[in-house]
């Protein structure tokens, strides 16, 4: 081959960060992907936008065909986002048959499937390792480096800006909507933080990693998601006095053929390797039958780490094209999908509530965890200030899941009882 | 491909997790390289030798030739060890067209260049993941997940005996020589411990890496390698009271063209990624140009992590030869090998030194500090049982190591210090 030739869709952070390394690292790529990478045509909405990265006038279009439908172009990278339009413009690139790499976590984990099959039929290459925990290579590392193992059990920290605002009001008694405010006053979070704050980007990575670690067509109403909006300093400071750290952690879970996916704030033991993940960085623990723990830790998103994780899906296609190979990469699940049922979901709980200052109050409590067959494994009781109750904060030993819930709405009928304030879940040491 | 064959040189610990998960995972192996993989021949020093996983008796041999030599292997697994007689199977195999995969650091780290030209010339792939840091997938990590980017610094915990002791003498108040016994009696510790304590095994490691990450032909001679041995009880003490934890890091940076290797220990800030890996344990942490800060954790031994490394490597090169590949993925070295001068090295240190109870003794010190251009960023003084001297514990800003070392030996010179009980480096976050 003498050359590859690619068509950028979209000049965002992202894609600048691409068009950056293409440029600057032109010699030391084309050395590594065994050809020269030349960027033939960008997508953009307004060709007169000031971009701080100069390029020629007409390498930019605003006509997604002269990228898509272009015979010269053999790898379209699409780092434009949303769903609908990119969708039809990966199918159209890959009838095409351009390969195609694309940063996007929203459409992967709604039509992975679907653009993979289409993909896997034309023959073509869909990489999409930028979609997960930006710099991190860790869909590489699922369907490589961990090749032979089963994997049991994955838990991330994949959204940045959640980490962020939970890490600071860890250091600081700072309510989530001080630390949201001047998250994004310093663009580490979004003006409408929604999809981040609610666990929804989180969980949209954790279907993308699911798909490849456990084979199995899961979709994004599979997942039970809870953000991390109601967290309160109080939970954070109780949790600090039982020795854990609340982050907001996607667990995917394969245990006898079932799949169990969930996104919510959830206590680490302060010495579990993703406890000390601070600020907006991500990482993944991956737990396989043989390996037993690995975690991969790095940037999640930002201009340049994403980039490196696009290009260096790009060599990777360079490679295979002069190999031949192409398509033949594609993951495709081969599992059927079974979920957990509620009763099999094991793990432990945080619960903080407010209990009357009256005698007998504490056991009546005590009593109705012991009939539920709930045991307590940490419990810390403080007086409040109006000194007419107190608070409490246990550590459930593991129950399951319907079980703790049916436990939490009798706790909350309990005439002793009166307010629950947050419960979570928790995770031990493996 | 109707089936592949494998041939395994050794069938010690590792060579008994590969052929647990030959056996055991078969269908699931079968599944994700493309093909069957059957285990055709074992090569041991004795077929007699009773082993926890049986096998039919004319699968063993002792003659090495039936596995080098023998034409229905496609593949050999070297899992026996040692280097020169196994570089001289490993090159035999490659000649007969054999395609490699071996877990032996020792050996990639003194002979890794010229079995990977040789195995290039035959067009046979030669994969070696589970000599690194065991059921980490660093070297893939480095050749296609951060493929894109330049790789400035790599800072590893890649022995888990060194880290083992280290941890336990920073939790308990135990000597170096206490733990060491302990480790050695719970199987952490080889009988012979020389060439873990003394950073020897953690130099070949970082040999490895460096040859993939940086493109250069490095020699276990260009690696400054100090051990664990002299590190006391008190180090640890004041590293921790300055807010530090010493590890035996292997640190591999490329500036300027110019690379530096070193294995030592190092003081490394509490808040560091790597600070918070414990015990047996290892860690690569990644700092790329683009990228930042990465961080890739595992376990660093035992049989069946490094199995599934071996393992995962087995599955890639069947796939190579279903598509006609092998040979393609091979990093032979491109740089020219420039090592950086001593003067050129920056680092802090930290020096521990018993200081003369004398008026003038310590601006006598500082002065000398000063005068060799050597600033101090944190300092504790506290009195010794013996009322007549002082111990100082300093960490110093960042200054060259030829300067250091000249600055050590004036200090040790200085009549009002009585001794220096030991210096190491120090590194920040980045």
């Amino acid at each position: 081959m003498d050359q590859v030739s690619v068509g950028l869709l979209g000049f965002g952070t992202v894609g600048s960060g691409v068009v950056h390394l293409l440029l600057q690292e032109q010699e030391q790529l084309g050395e590594r992907a065994g050809c020269p990478i030349h960027l033939e045509k960008v997508l953009v909405r307004d060709k007169e936008k000031l971009r701080k990265i100069k390029l020629d006038d007409d390498r930019f279009t605003v006509d997604a065909s002269d990228v898509l439908d272009n015979p010269n172009i053999d790898i379209v990278i699409e780092v434009m986002g949303g769903i609908e339009e990119t969708r039809q413009h990966i199918h159209r690139a890959l009838r095409n048959k351009k390969h195609v790499i694309t940063a996007n976590k929203d459409l992967m984990a709604v039509y992975g499937s679907e653009l993979l099959e289409a993909a896997s039929d034309n023959g073509c290459d869909l990489y999409y390792e930028a979609s997960v925990a930006g710099g991190i290579p860790i869909l590489r590392s699922l369907t490589d480096g961990l090749a032979a193992d089963r994997i049991q059990k994955m838990m991330g920290i994949v959204n940045g800006t959640t980490n962020y605002i939970l890490s600071k009001m860890n250091r600081e008694p700072v309510t989530y909507e001080e630390v949201l405010k001047e998250a994004q006053a310093l663009g580490f979070a979004e003006a409408d933080p929604t999809s981040d704050v609610e666990g929804l980007d989180a969980a949209r990575k954790m279907v993308i990693l699911s798909h490849l670690a456990y084979s199995v067509p899961v979709n994004l109403e599979d997942v039970s998601i809870e953000g991390i909006t109601e967290v309160a300093q109080k939970d954070i400071l109780y949790s600090k006095k039982l020795g854990y750290a609340i982050k907001l952690i996607g667990i995917a879970e394969l245990d006898n053929q079932m799949i169990d996916i969930s996104v919510q704030p959830t206590l680490l033991p302060e010495r579990h390797p993703l406890a000390s993940v601070e600020n907006e960085y991500n990482a993944v623990y991956v737990y396989g039958e043989s390996v037993g723990e690995t975690m991969f830790y790095g940037p999640g998103a930002g201009e340049l780490p994403t980039a490196i994780a696009v290009v260096s899906d790009l060599i990777s296609v360079v490679k295979n094209m002069y190999h031949g190979t192409c398509g033949d990469h594609i993951f495709l699940p081969r599992r059927e999908k079974i979920c957990k049922p509620d009763e099999a979901i094991k793990t432990q709980y945080f619960i903080r509530l407010h209990l009357k200052d009256e005698p007998g109050a504490f056991s009546k409590m005590t009593d109705l965890f012991k009939k539920q067959g709930v045991s307590l494994e940490k419990l810390i009781q403080e007086p409040l200030d109006d000194h007419q109750s107190a608070e409490v904060a246990i550590i459930t030993h593991e129950t399951n899941k319907k079980m703790f819930e049916e436990t939490y709405h009798l706790l909350k009928d309990l005439d002793v009882i009166e307010d629950i304030k947050s419960y979570y879940r928790v995770e031990g040491m493996k």
